[in-house]
């Protein structure tokens, strides 16, 4: 049993922007040597999130805007008297969604589905320069 | 430290049907003989996803509301302009709840409440044969 | 590689109660002694959940507020019926929300933001003592 950590650097273009970091972490399933076990991809911050979908621009707009329904940039957040920031809709859709998902792999490969893609999520209102940590365990 | 791979395969209704997985994972981790670790549950596929719940038709029917309330299976999607699909709340279902959830054990029990269940949601549209695999990490 | 469960206990005060939580996971890490791996911080039961925020009153509250528009509390639930319960809304958003995060860690120190917390958010419509599990494998 080993652990790797891996780092990885992205710029967003703000909220909405979607990144398909499938390769991200499969790179550093391959790289470890590991056959078996989960890598998680994690992203620092509390105004991105992390999940999988399958990654083309219409699935991708859909859930863009079931979150705008949830959380509208727009609206009033309590968040905002605090800093004088815009971002409230950034928090919440990221708390919803979560900063992480936890893919098993075998054989040193992700189990993941054809259409399954892993995807960064940015939410905050400008853009960002993001940081993706995947955490490879197994052996 | 070990790590064991349990694939299981569950043929669904469509949109809606909900399955009691949590004997799936309890076996894996008993079977795998380790008394300490995490299990991550996964599914295959992006129309699909894992959450825990109390496993009782009322409250999947409640969940069932909200994800229809929150994505409505008539409305329309961008993702149907590109294949001819009518599947597209169910990939935004599947991203917003995930893919997978990751569960510790001890004494090679699952350290779930007694009315929390680890539960497979089929979002898609019809009928589908889907691939569950937990992954035991652990000693 | 090792595993050590950490478990720790906090009583609430019902919806919409959050906790911080990060002291917690970051204990049990520097507890355990390891390096690099992954914390998962799990919470037993199906009617809270846990997710990273920026963790101030605002953000919490508008989190709360996106929650009670999905799933209002004094709504009709399905589950009411089968127990006499009022806790419908609280299953839904516990569903929703997720019971775990997975959290990297390097150099002993778990890679969240700055501003970014893992937070502990209870759903039931009554004050709970919660039973928080925080399991960390690594090496």
């Amino acid at each position: 049993m080993m652990v790797e950590t891996h780092t990885h650097e992205i710029s967003t273009k703000g909220q909405g922007d979607a990144h398909d970091i499938t390769a991200v972490a499969a790179r550093a399933v391959a790289k470890s040597g590991m056959r078996a076990g989960i890598a998680t991809v994690f992203v620092v911050g509390s105004t991105a999130g992390v999940t999988t979908i399958e990654f083309e621009p219409g699935a991708v707009h859909d859930l863009n805007g079931v979150f705008e329904a949830l959380a509208p940039r727009e609206a009033d957040y309590r968040h905002h008297l605090r800093w004088g920031d815009d971002n409230g809709s950034s928090h919440v859709r990221a708390a919803l969604l979560g900063p992480s998902v936890t893919i098993p792999f075998r054989d040193g490969k992700l189990l993941l589905g054809t259409w399954q893609q892993i995807v960064l999520l940015e939410f905050d209102t400008r853009p960002r320069r993001r940081e993706i940590v995947v955490q490879v365990l197994g052996d």
